[in-house]
């Protein structure tokens, strides 16, 4: 297929939808962005990769950290992590509180806060003080890029405002469900969130998912055959907030979303992709992002469906 | 594919595991069925088809039942029909009547039990006092089976024990979410319930959604391609109650499951595959059929991941 | 004290209030009541009474009624009741629904709809198809007044608009919560809620509270002392749907309202007074009602506290 | 009335029924209290008083001291306070979070955690740092007692194990309804509540209550005659947590509750009441204390029902 083609084609097409969504204001350190930009990257098995748009600009990925917490818990703990953690779909935010008082702590995927919260605990009881220099590390190591670091300000900004969060980890603490200092968690939970990254960066760092655990371009085993496929399907019913179910119809493709506008999706046994575009619809979703990654499935007919 | 043999294979392999779940015993009617069965089917594009087991012994289909009405409201309505029932993954029993309050009386998707109750109330806009009969004639049709038909004794079972279900029902009226008189349409959500098939009859019935919504074999086209993978992807992230995630990730396929023991699958451009064996896992869902299905998967590689 | 003074200055006081509220309109026989109407009637326990305003018009009892069946429900089972309703405070509506399914099937008390209901459903244990009858017969027994009876039009409009008392029923019917046949049950529940008396027969039927359970006009015992209190307690915390705690400040005595307009209050070792106006209170409670019994306490110092 | 002689026939009927509770012991400071002790203390309006037990010995108010805090929030803001704390019945403790959320962190009223520790934000409006010291010189002055402090030990397990109140707290900071550091307030709340009195103090520092607001004594206001109307109705419908129907019923006097066995009641217009015994029934209150209390109405009629 002729990548670089479909990339121009989507760049025009979803030209038209800019300004149908906002930007997340919930903390200002993502409320000032640019809100007319777009990015959309490829990355192939073979090595080659293909981009179009901003695709040199770093935007904060948010939600999609959750995926590397997981990925590295998934590894240390296996199966023990269903202890503390589910896999199942849960509904909207409200149900978040409710599920989780009704579920005694338990939240109900990796995906949601709750759930990337214990995940952080998890990490912490093993890497102790260096938990978010190891998650860091790692993002570097599946990036292949050791400049990737995280903002300071959207961190910091994170603190200010994530009460919610606060809520959640101390009902959890509550139910025994936290083992780690509270504060600390939260510190590294919210630093992991506001790690920057741009579309290239992103789709390389999960090309490992795309291929049974193991990155094809340097042969490296981050997970078995099994955690990989767990975390697509994890990403493929939990992925997209409220709007997980819209996404798989979308789009067909496992893929996980964050605030700050990106979008990454795999393709299983052929390409990791990501999307870049910070105005979100109403279920908190890249508005762009999501197009783009439709019109790429049809135009390709790479959707599992 | 040697199928034949797969399905030997699998029918060895799952021996070991009857009696280590439970038959549904909710309702009495359903709690007298053997236990010990177990029936396996696979309907090709060419025609062909294999089956290993108690293929010709009929079951309830339950919540399988979900799928057709889905279908026919799909065709009738498009997507007009999102007004009164959505399309997101709910999370467990509990939280189906919370949601609903918070709702607004609008159930989440159309595969959990206050969705069906919805979708065959929009039917019965349509189709008045003939609901039941074009629901049956429709199941017949795909089937291309004209002795299919419900078991009476179900249906009155499933009326004596059904007070949940009235319930919801009762409550989306409150909320206007239910045009026609409870009692007609919970009548006939019991008697739709309620219809027995075996496990060839059921593959044989989905085929179509294997095949963008045209049947391959006699190329009746009863949805676009655009709502066959709707409701592919509904199978996929809500199909098996609050084990969505779980199968998912098991087995890697679009597919629904009854409190009767079936099991459906599809593996899109590929086939349709069913499976019955009574005894169920703790989350309501056959034990010896998500089993002989990750088992089938893992053999052939045709999980979509 | 000269109550027939203290009357004529609430009627007045209360005059600029008419057209601040809003008649209940949940269902048509409600909604075309005058709304410029106001009686007030207290009944002492020499027998003599004092009364102004409306006193021979006749209302819907609604809720009131709540009052009496709990007295047969107490009388008849004593403390063996309180296995299938509690009698602890609630909070709004909404939980209703969460609280009955969070306390699988039992309400917290008798005079919220669920409670009630299952009171209805204890006393047909007993009386069969006489319920209603018994139930009438005893609100004229303690009026003093066989020509009590209901209005059949009300109770029609309550049953084709009764969804969500329907949705409650069968919730506690799932949980075993409900012995007779639902439709039975809410049929008479539709019926003791739609009761006509005036204001004169309401003091008059609910003296026996005010004097430890005896009527102390024909010394007729209908409660021990002990249940009297538990009823008057019962008024106090629970009386007022979502008000109560407002209506306890503000009127300080035990009290019980009706979506009719109706409310009737006990002084303990006093009196039994009645209010009666139609417009209601953004808490479903008469606006002017509540207003005439607030200057009534205040007037004469008659509160509890 | 022989107070004295009631009393002692209190102390001897409650003898039986040590060992009956369970000394709370979510705190370690709180679990390591004797359980065999109690103490019953009356203050009346001359100035005398009566007491029975170890009426020396000080214990943990804990919830007790809400009343002290919405005292004084309610002296400064007047009504102004209910946009912030409601003033109606809560459920139980599960629900006080799903109804946070759904009334959008304004908490039912002043006497559940939530609306304590909105009501101590309150106060750190106007006190800010001086916010503890202003607490606890008030109930010095109201107890006439200089010498009452909290106990640092017990405040200190309180901090280390709140993490429900953490999230109650961090959950209403997310809705705007907490002005101050959350965990500025949080240490003020626990400090409170950690204060240490005698049953001899506790009644004293509650006569006001008892006399529209008066201290009968020494004549100082400290509230409105209604806005200690509001107090004692506040008590009697939510004093006792998920007992406060029973409390009503049984003892039938305005009253509030502590985890560590304190009980405080008003008799309005005759005297202030207070009981300790650290043994727990199943709902939280002091077992042998609600006994008492029980006792001391049945013994003397002075039940406000």
């Amino acid at each position: 297929m002729n990548f670089d083609q479909i990339l121009k084609e989507i760049q025009k097409e979803i030209a038209p939808l800019f300004k149908e969504g906002q930007v997340a204001n919930y903390i200002p350190a993502l409320a000032n962005v640019n809100p007319n930009q777009f990015a959309m990257s490829l990355q192939l098995f073979d090595g080659t990769s293909h981009h179009i748009g901003d695709v040199d600009t770093e935007f904060s990925i948010q939600s999609i950290s959750k995926v590397y917490t997981f990925t590295l818990a998934l590894h240390l703990y296996g199966k023990e992590l269903y202890k503390n953690v589910g896999h199942e779909p849960s509904g909207n935010s409200f149900n978040s509180l409710i599920q989780l008082e009704y579920e005694h702590g338990i939240p109900r995927n990796p995906f949601i806060n709750a759930g990337a919260i214990v995940t952080t605990d998890l990490l912490m009881n093993t890497y102790k003080d260096e938990t978010f220099a190891k998650i860091l590390s790692f993002i570097q190591e599946v990036c292949d890029d050791e400049k990737i670091t995280y903002d300071k300000e959207v961190a910091f900004s994170e603190k200010e405002h994530g009460y919610r969060n606060l809520a959640l980890i101390n009902m959890m603490k509550s139910f025994d469900n936290i083992t780690n200092d509270t504060h600390n968690v939260i510190a590294d939970y919210f630093k992991h969130c506001s790690i920057s990254m741009n579309t290239k960066q992103l789709c390389r760092s999960m090309l490992f998912l795309a291929n049974h655990g193991i990155d094809p371009i340097n042969n490296k085993q981050y997970l078995t055959s099994s955690q990989a496929k767990r975390i697509n399907s994890l990403m493929l019913t939990c992925g997209h907030y409220d709007a997980s179910g819209d996404f798989a119809f979308q789009v067909g493709l496992p893929g996980k979303s964050g605030v700050g506008g990106g979008i990454v999706a795999i393709v299983p046994g052929v390409m990791a992709l990501s999307v870049w575009s910070p105005q979100l619809n109403k279920k908190g979703n890249s508005l762009i992002g999501t197009k783009a990654l439709e019109l790429f499935t049809t135009k390709t007919g790479l959707s599992i469906f």
